[in-house]
């Protein structure tokens, strides 16, 4: 298809899809003369993905071209694919050393891991750690530095529920038919998947204050 | 207590605190003389929210005010108090009405709220609408707007997820003495409870990814 059509099926403007194409979000279309070129559902897939992270995640271009180039790492199987593209989404800002409540929340992660029996070095299963390991102390040291609850034993149950959380991603993901779309969906759900979570707690929190606490 | 000791016992500078006292995010100490004050334990709980809130949670001054002024209205039970400082809490951008997707999106959200029993009326169980419906309908728009699963069916098990979230939630709101404890408790945590979900859940999904899909 040409770029008039691709705008108007993945209903991204024309600008836009080549801002997109000049910063290398998405990659060329065949050449078919100076000034065509021709767009398959490659590009129309990896639109969707692009807009998923860029205007619903509000995630950085410079992150999102890195989580692209992660896709096409043809090196790499579908798990360590999958694995790399999640680690290159933003996480938050990194563990604050200077802080001592950093060290004693390293701690607190490293035994929830153990208790759950989770690897969190890289997606190959060797050395560096998980940016979302980095994230979660950044977050227990959060809590400890103001006082609220955050041992081990207090973040477990929240663990186990994202236990459940992953495997029905993984189920979502598995309902895409090759691995390169399924490592595709892997990241625009993580990403898309984020404010309907956030949002679901806040009004399940809503429903069990009422059940507690009262009112009609 | 004075000023420096309160900046000292909280490790929020008296800079800091100051510009919180103007900007009507902490109650003023109780004046001994001109140019002297006296804080209590409340400011020093009222600090850890605040910094809750600001510091960590990104949350804008003028929205931190709104779930500040909810916590002190004393004409409201527990229970109201509770919901309305966490409905004063940033929901994201609102429903965009002029997108076809937010129709279907909100029926599919009403079809959710149904099957699970939850009320998301206002926290007085009358007339408005949770915020966090409304970032419910504009996650699920997104989701649909891109061709993404986001069928009742496909929400619902993230939604008992939450369900036990918001237990395990409302059982550290009440290891807090008293109801004002509580109320400051439960938005504390509501907020620095989030970026410790969505790194788990990236953790949950590597693990996943890794017994599904592989490697050794």
């Amino acid at each position: 298809m040409r770029l008039a059509e691709l705008s108007t099926r993945s209903g991204v403007s024309t600008a836009t899809i080549k801002y997109y194409l000049r910063e290398g979000l998405l990659h060329p279309g065949r050449r078919i003369t100076a000034t065509q070129a021709d767009y398959d559902e490659g590009h129309l897939r990896r639109l969707r993905l692009v807009r998923a992270m860029i205007q619903v995640g509000r995630i950085p271009v410079n992150s999102a071209r890195e989580v692209l180039a992660a896709l096409q790492d043809e090196e790499l199987d579908r798990n360590r694919r999958l694995g790399t593209a999640v680690w290159a989404l933003p996480h938050g800002p990194a563990p604050d050393e200077s802080d001592p409540a950093t060290d004693s929340a390293r701690r607190t992660a490293t035994e929830l891991m153990d208790r759950l029996g989770w690897c969190y070095g890289g997606p190959s299963g060797e050395t560096p750690t998980a940016p979302a390991y980095g994230m979660l102390v950044t977050a227990i040291a959060a809590l400890a530095r103001l006082g609220y609850p955050c041992a081990t034993a207090d973040l477990e149950p929240y663990a186990r529920a994202m236990e459940r959380i992953a495997a029905t991603d993984l189920d979502l993901v598995e309902r895409y038919g090759t691995p390169d779309e399924q490592v595709e969906a892997a990241v625009a759900l993580t990403v898309l998947y984020e404010p309907v979570l956030l949002s679901l707690r806040r009004l399940a929190e809503a429903e069990e204050s009422r059940r507690r606490f009262g009112g009609k």
